[in-house]
């Protein structure tokens, strides 16, 4: 068992990709790997693979390489994968329906129990096998059901009021897919997903890649 | 105008952060921001950001601070955000759904002007004033019209097949949705959406937080 220390959020950060290629080499009976083969396989440089993974105690052998199942166990105790977590949406819209729809989150221990909204037309409505229901219910419905994190796909101009509303209520956790940065100042723990960042990185890359082209 | 060097990505995949808040500074109609007070509202440190923004010439002076406009103009001119990019969209589920509702993209100079899907449910529907074609309609599309960049939000099962399919009609940018992490040899430009790892990330500073109440 790894030794408990703090490990930087720059490092946790990246730690999901980890998860994932290490849960790949599992899938493909990989039983050992380099950090210069990993970092291949990951473009990430086998000196910030080296790095990232003795934050937490160095897992490597030298001329042995990384044990993937070792590895992938202790970065899931790290991330908690085995911890389940409640979660309901708060809008029920494209982005809150594919949410619901996702298969990945049940299976990484996210469980969607509800989904909420104000509009008549959405409220009685299932997606996913979950009846949406009206906001005004969240009160009732949180003081018999446990929940972890409010997933957040409302309108932009409802954002803070919403998350205020979802906080009161004592849900700890916020997965904002708002573009606005929300921050909370009671404790409250916020993801902000920003969609708009990874389009405007590839737009670099696509510049770029066409300057050079143009030399 | 910055000189033309070598960023690093890692710099790069930041800077649309620094976008955005620099942009909320200019509507609040703030002039000049320290790096500690740039710091302060971002979450980076103050030398975090130092180390950043010399990256591409240095536009802090000292006991001044940034002017603000100034390093938004310069940030939007490396990221390119005066290029415009056409997008199609590959699945017209939720997350196809969502994506072409996204009032954002269009702003930042993503044009959405073609969505397509194999479903006979789908094609022929009309999502935000885009008619929904069939998969067997794009070489035809290609030919009459540029594009820089696919979104695709097909089942994960398709994503190679689909990848493949639309780098050969000439594609040169992939926005992809799909769990799969996409990688292409024949030098197209990927962004790979992974929701769960922001999710993930959520999980494990819930946990953290639990287990220091708990102490």
């Amino acid at each position: 068992m790894v030794e408990e220390k703090k490990i930087s959020m720059a490092v946790i950060r990246r730690l999901p990709r980890y998860f994932r290629y290490l849960s790949d080499l599992i899938k493909l009976d990989i039983k050992r790997i380099s950090s210069k083969e990993l970092s291949e396989r990951m473009h990430i440089t086998a000196s910030q693979i080296r790095q990232d993974l003795n934050c937490f105690g160095g897992f490597g052998q030298q001329g042995y390489g990384y044990n993937v199942e070792y590895l992938y166990d202790e970065i899931s105790k790290i991330l908690g994968t085995n911890k389940r977590f409640s979660c309901i949406i708060v809008g029920a819209g494209n982005m809150g329906n594919a949410l619901a729809n996702y298969e990945n989150f049940a299976r990484r221990g996210f469980d969607i129990i509800a989904i909420f909204d104000v509009k008549k037309e959405k409220v009685g409505t299932v997606i996913n096998n979950i009846k949406v229901m009206h906001m005004d219910i969240l009160p009732e419905f949180i003081k018999t059901h446990h929940v972890d994190i409010a997933m957040l796909t409302v309108p932009n101009n409802k954002i803070n009021e919403v998350a205020t509303q979802v906080t009161e209520l004592g849900i700890k956790g916020i997965w904002n897919f708002s573009p606005t940065d929300l921050r909370l100042d009671n404790g409250t723990i916020v993801e902000n997903v920003h969609l708009s960042d990874s389009l405007m990185v590839l737009g670099y890359r696509l510049k770029e890649s066409r300057e050079n082209h143009n030399h």
